[in-house]
């Protein structure tokens, strides 16, 4: 095996340890000319040797589980682990050595369920609980199996920069976020899970990395001038240097399913990864994922949020397709929350109330082919030939409650009766229903953009940012401040709501229609062809 | 039909005529407030009417073909016609409005020959004969006849600025130069090729619009920043208002078949053309020539230069793939050249001689999923699913000639023997052959690389830029001026030279090859799977 190639059945960036107790550090460092790792306490320097691609390794017995280093580069240049799987002392930190293969699991009886019935609630790991950790998550389980659902999507974990962020800052993807709990915890989580028959999605990020933190460029060249994103330079995926950083991905994907038993990644905002190569990245990551379930015996599903209406991304590879099992429409969420009286503003405008949602029951796509005015453009295709399962839908999400600049929830802005259909709508529907934390109680609490960096000047860049972005808003007020704590805190659940009224009946029409649609085969059989719709644009009504 | 479709029995962009007369004129400006066209001699304003989609147009009698106009954008500003079929006075004078139905075919009888059957012959028009004009080369088609060849590939003819360019600078892709003859002339040619046998294979530009007279820009969103290319912001083929450039060039591609006869499109760098939508252009455009063929009963192929090693473009679109019919293997050349003694410099050091010739011979692609140095990453795909009729090779062309300081043919680099060897390499390969304009005769003359920009700081920039490109192979003389007549004078063919020696010799080998090439099965039925290669590194020997 070259450098190059991924190993299904272990990681081998970073440092890792054999059976014997071993490490085997690996490091893709293109751009330097001399690498080391550095243990400080230890006041030991281990240089690692040059090798083919601009990798660097070593063998070493002089690196234990627990210890904390930095990859010093040319002599001078410190810096955490790229593949770093703990940082107990934030993005700017150390990284600490740590044996995955430790953990003891007991959840060898598992197996994944099939794609077609999960039932997705989506969590925000520091907002979800008091305490915003993996183990308060674990006291919510019963609660969960309780409620219906069939499997959490933890929205993601990789290392960021303070302690209070949606997730989509991070900027080291092995490593899990040191205040939910770090590795061990997120490994004990799933195990939980899956005792309780729970799957567990992970959400991961592979289209950018965050703003602070972010050394990656000082190692290779993990970016490129040649696309543009709504972050900055595209990751590189198909420029010089690429198969690096191809491979740092693909090695981070199997990671998740290999080494903490996730059943799924939804990976985020896979339009923006800009890869023009003769194998796209996720059919890559598809291929390596397919070779380890034959080794594993396990299953595991890709789903990816995917702004492009192109069913190229679901279908399988003998089409041309990248191969992935499902992807999130956020077209159906639209012409939901627009025929549930949201003004037709943003990506609002191009829905047309029942109509649009109408035709989202029928073709999944709103636009197949036909004009957009928000884009300005000819949009999408038709997916007659893509199963039900193949499309996760819902009413809310941390998006679009988390985009408004109040971060309200469904339930601040809608009557109890709306609330209602809304949910009926996504549970009857032959797509994959997700929900969003708290919405099955109608939790009062917004869900409000956070931050907590500590650069001074991204923090008030960021501040600035949000202000700008909701100036023509001033008059509903104003834009609560991301990096405040309170806003973290007000956007926590409120877990003594569920038991008191009227969110109480809410939670028991939930459990009810997540009951219902698991018990009829018309609902629970994602059956698109016999699917029949009719509406009524003047009494806003639809009928499935 | 909406304005975005295209209709594939007429043009419907520029300024048209029904066979009553009646001009139509239709004009994509998005961005303009009013729309006329200016008719300066007849001191006529004629108003177009805005319509769907940022189109405008009008229906008039008053336009009759042979009027030369300019469109006037928000009451003041005056420019060509981006779908101009004739600039009598170059970029920056007047579009002339054409009747492209007046012209008489003669070629009722000509059917395409099959694709498998194409032996190409590359030639400029400026320089093939001296007059550099298409009636010029009208005078030598007899003697492309006699040397055995099936189809010339014509060199870009969208007008650019000046009269001396390789093509590549056009400006107005739907007009036909001036100074080679104009439309008429081009039509004219055609029709006396198909009387005579040959097919016409058209060099086309959809990746890019030249630098002098591009006023695209004033129109419509033409461009995107979304990607860059080597010739700066990338034609806005799927960003917001791509419909209206996605038709300019669809119409632009079927234009060429069905008013002008052509049998082929070679479709210049596509892996410049950056397009993410669900269906590429390049698919689009083989859908409606699809159409088109179905309608005349013609065939017509896409040929397409890419620099990806990439079956997706090649496939059939049941595969996933664009569908175009062959692609230019520039890897074939380079292997060929490093084999024959090209140092290993530039893009040239990715080859190893007749180890690469005779992966290139069996595979096609030299890199099929292997590390390239040159572009420092993977590169490529296996093609073993793909027929011999799908790649184009050459031992030189305009670009591989051109792109040298001094533009020196191969002709002035190796021993006569040396020509020899690379002429049957060519011509015994299970692909389609392609030699260019003089090589048959090893024409000693250079191909240079030449402009004639009018814009002073243009063609001083162009001026410099050469010279830097070069400034490390001073020793060996200096980079010709561009800007200078006898720069082009001197790339132009001389045509006393075959009918001496040693040049008839040379002509006589090509004529026997290519006699042999079409003579035997083995050599004519383009079957790679019974291609067996052997090679013998030390002795520079490659076994076919």
């Amino acid at each position: 095996m070259n450098m190059i190639e991924t190993n299904t059945t272990a990681r081998t960036l970073g440092v890792n340890f054999n059976n014997e107790g071993t490490a085997s550090i690996v490091l893709w460092a293109p751009k330097a000319s001399s690498v080391s790792l550095l243990i400080a306490a230890k006041q030991r320097t281990i240089a690692l040797e040059k090798k083919e691609y601009g990798y660097w390794s070593v063998e070493t017995e002089e690196v234990k589980p627990g210890d904390e280093y930095v990859f010093v580069l040319d002599e001078g240049k410190e810096f955490p682990d790229p593949a770093s799987l703990s940082q107990p002392d934030g993005v700017h930190g150390s990284s600490r050595a740590v044996d995955l293969k430790s953990f003891t699991w007991t959840d060898g009886d598992w197996q994944n369920i099939d794609l077609e019935s999960y039932l997705i609630y989506e969590v925000h790991t520091g907002t979800f609980t008091g305490e915003g950790t993996f183990a308060a998550m674990e006291s919510k389980l019963d609660y969960l199996v309780d409620l219906g659902i069939t499997a959490i999507e933890i929205m993601p974990v990789a290392q960021f920069s303070g302690n209070r962020n949606w997730g989509y800052d991070g900027v080291l993807p092995f490593c899990v976020q040191n205040s939910y709990g770090g590795a061990e915890a997120l490994q004990h989580l799933v195990d939980k899970c899956h005792q309780k028959g729970l799957a567990v999605i992970l959400d991961v990020v592979f289209n950018h990395i965050g703003p602070e933190g972010n050394n990656l460029d000082n190692f290779g060249y993990y970016f490129t001038d040649k696309y543009h994103t709504p972050w900055g330079n595209a990751i590189n995926f198909d420029d010089a240097w690429c198969d690096g950083v191809r491979k740092f991905f693909r090695e981070n994907a199997l990671m998740w399913f290999r080494d903490f038993h996730i059943d799924a990644l939804r990976m985020d905002a896979v339009h923006a990864i800009k890869d023009f190569s003769p194998v796209h990245i996720l059919k890559e990551i598809k291929q390596e994922v397919d070779q380890l379930m034959r080794e594993t015996g396990r299953v595991h599903y890709l789903i990816v949020e995917l702004d492009l209406n192109d069913i190229r991304f679901i279908n399988p590879f003998d089409q041309g397709g990248y191969g992935m099992d499902a992807q999130w429409i956020d077209e159906f969420h639209h012409a939901l929350r627009v025929s549930s009286g949201q003004s037709k503003t943003g990506y609002y405008s191009d829905f047309d109330g029942v109509a649009s949602l109408a035709k989202s029951y029928e073709d999944a796509y709103v636009y197949d082919g036909t004009f957009s005015g928000h884009r300005k453009k000819m949009f999408g295709i038709k997916s007659s030939g893509n199963a039900g399962r193949q499309f996760v839908v819902f009413s809310q999400n941390h998006d679009h409650v988390g985009n408004r600049m109040l971060g309200e929830r469904s339930s601040q802005l809608v009557s109890v009766s709306m609330l209602k259909l809304m949910a009926g709508a996504v549970l009857v529907s032959p797509y994959l229903p997700l929900l969003f934390m708290g919405e099955e109680y109608a939790e009062s609490n917004p869900f409000q953009y956070f931050v907590s960096h500590t650069d001074p000047e991204l923090a008030e860049a960021v501040r600035k940012g949000r202000k700008k972005e909701f100036s023509a808003f001033h008059l509903e007020g104003e834009a609560p401040d991301p990096m405040a704590g309170e806003t973290f805190d007000h956007s926590k659940l409120q877990w003594d709501l569920p038991g008191i009224e009227p969110h109480r009946t809410m939670l028991g029409f939930y459990k009810t229609l997540i009951a219902i649609r698991k018990k009829y085969p018309a609902l629970y059989q994602l059956d698109r062809e016999n699917v029949s719709v009719g509406y009524d644009q003047s009494k806003q009504t639809i009928l499935l």
